[in-house]
């Protein structure tokens, strides 16, 4: 094991990680790619312009602090996220990045319990420790970008 | 017109930039989210070990200065990227972020060139100022993050 991010217990003989390594594939959809704007208008409208893509979803998450719209491209979305108000975390990323980008990837999963659980079970961390509601009645958690090639994954159970 | 990215003649009324919006959908899937990576791997393993994700094509792009790994999800893919030397420019990308992370999204069409020309009458910057090669056989143009909603964009024809 060379991964090199944080995994506890790989230097102890007792923890075999080669057996508790998955073997079934879990991700069934890219779900959705997030690019955080600090305005949602104005992003829609270049989907819609540039690409002739339309919003397909349209929802606040209040307990996110976002908004977000999404646009459907064949079984997965483009979804457009921009912050409510000052606090959320995405307000926060808008100003340290200095404008809009990549935010995260929403992989689609059979089950958000089960791939957190895998997740867990490889020792890395993660940002929801249970899955909760997401947007459009989905079931989701974050895991953590740390021990995950820099990445922002949110696992999402439809 | 409020999109705040150069726009060439948007102050202009002589230009209807409406009339050249586009209508058609032309993002028929987003082909891949693109992960740049110091080490190919430890990347591989990490998305084998943790979401039972395997390679379903390899393949060295010499001309992009890049060794990528496919690995397949639904119709999509999930593209680890790695330098294969010190002046590519994921080389300079991983260096100034400082470890790895998402470095840009394909979108699937079905005409790079068609696509490529909506994206240039729209005003926009190109990379590509023509389709070219790309890997796995395909047509590829990249569009320029700045017009773009800070996003890197890779059009992709199968």
């Amino acid at each position: 094991m060379s991964i090199s991010v944080r995994r506890p217990g790989e230097n102890d003989p007792q923890v075999q990680t080669t057996e508790s390594a998955q073997t079934r594939p879990l991700l069934t959809e890219i779900d959705h790619i997030a690019i955080a704007v600090p305005d949602l208008g104005e992003a829609i409208d270049y989907y819609r312009e540039t690409f002739g893509a339309v919003v397909d979803h349209r929802e606040v998450v209040d307990s996110d602090g976002v908004e977000e719209a999404l646009l459907k491209v064949a079984e997965s979305y483009v979804q457009l996220l921009t912050p409510t108000r000052d606090d959320s975390t995405v307000a926060k990323w808008l100003e340290k990045r200095g404008g809009p980008g990549i935010h995260h990837v929403g992989y689609r999963v059979t089950s958000c319990a089960e791939a957190l659980d895998a997740v867990k079970a490889q020792g890395f961390r993660v940002l929801d420790e249970q899955p909760r509601r997401g947007s459009r009645g989905t079931t989701v958690a974050f895991i953590h970008p740390k021990d995950a090639l820099g990445t922002l994954i949110e696992l999402v159970e439809e």
